[in-house]
């Protein structure tokens, strides 16, 4: 069984009610009611379907990881009925930079984590990979989010920080897709 | 078209004739007669195939991306006659790492890439990423060196300080392919 895998189905049917989707930079993605996320690709038809997969993390240090765990929950809070998927393409610049330059950028210019932190454990995240699945893939990176309505207005926050950070200068295509929770 | 995934043909044609497969540690690989690397997986029978895929360095820093470039040569000379493909699997203890403490065993603690850099230019060498292509894949990186027959010895000589490393206590299957190439 495959577990580090997920298969991002957008379509008329899912647990996660699509309440907006938008376009942030490059092409968008087509409308779709519903989204289910899933272990396999189905054989009925969808409107579109991503891939990500779980992966090791990248850049963060032990220091930092001890400080995301003290303060970090996980997917799937009862309360946390809002969900947003965040797509991202990034240049072919930022994949040729070597790993200290990359460091830098994500954190010493960008303060990626640090942000980050600040809205845990309100704004629960994880993240898939894509670029390496195949070497075709539309998008390098999905981030799922999960808060509670309440918490939606510090979400825009972080997302209009992230977006005004050095790193993003990377950024070449970007799609917000707003959910909301059928089952709970 | 995708020039970053390869598929690696194990099989009774190719234009690498294989001259031995040798059991590191853990599973080995069934035997073949030749080895084929191509961009999409053929119709035809092979008796094994493994897939790769060409993604950003994740250790590697300026300097150290300077001097390798400074020394390095590409596949492809004509020389390089011999082939050899490593395929290994690492633990999952490593990959819960986080990226401070692997660049850390992987350099300061095994000397990885100051290794490889001194026997830059005549093993010549490209690293595929197989972990995140699917989740399932058998091994986690593949890397193919190429070299002329008279540096068997020196190529030797790194697997012996590589293995002896740090770094590969965490690799828990590793398999040697060596080849000799049939057109050149």
């Amino acid at each position: 069984m495959n577990t580090r895998l997920a298969h991002f189905l957008g379509g008329s049917a899912g647990r996660w009610q699509i309440r907006e989707i938008r376009k942030v930079k490059g092409e968008s993605l087509p409308w779709a009611e519903r989204l289910e996320i899933a272990d396999s690709i189905p054989f009925s038809e969808v409107a579109w379907q991503l891939q990500g997969i779980i992966s090791n993390t990248r850049y963060t240090t032990t220091e930092e990881k001890k400080q995301l765990e003290a303060k970090q929950e996980g997917l799937g809070r009862s309360d946390s009925t809002y969900a947003v998927m965040i797509p991202i393409k990034k240049s072919e610049a930022w994949w040729q930079l070597n790993q200290d330059e990359r460091r830098s950028i994500f954190e010493e210019q960008s303060s990626h984590t640090s942000l980050g932190l600040n809205y845990l454990p309100a704004i629960a995240r994880r993240l898939y990979h894509c670029r390496d699945l195949s070497g075709d893939e539309p998008f390098d990176f999905i981030t799922w989010f999960e808060f509670a309505p309440s918490d939606e207005t510090p979400f825009d926050d972080l997302l209009v920080h992230l977006r005004s950070s050095r790193e993003w200068d990377f950024v070449e295509r970007e799609v917000e897709v707003r959910m909301v929770r059928m089952d709970g």
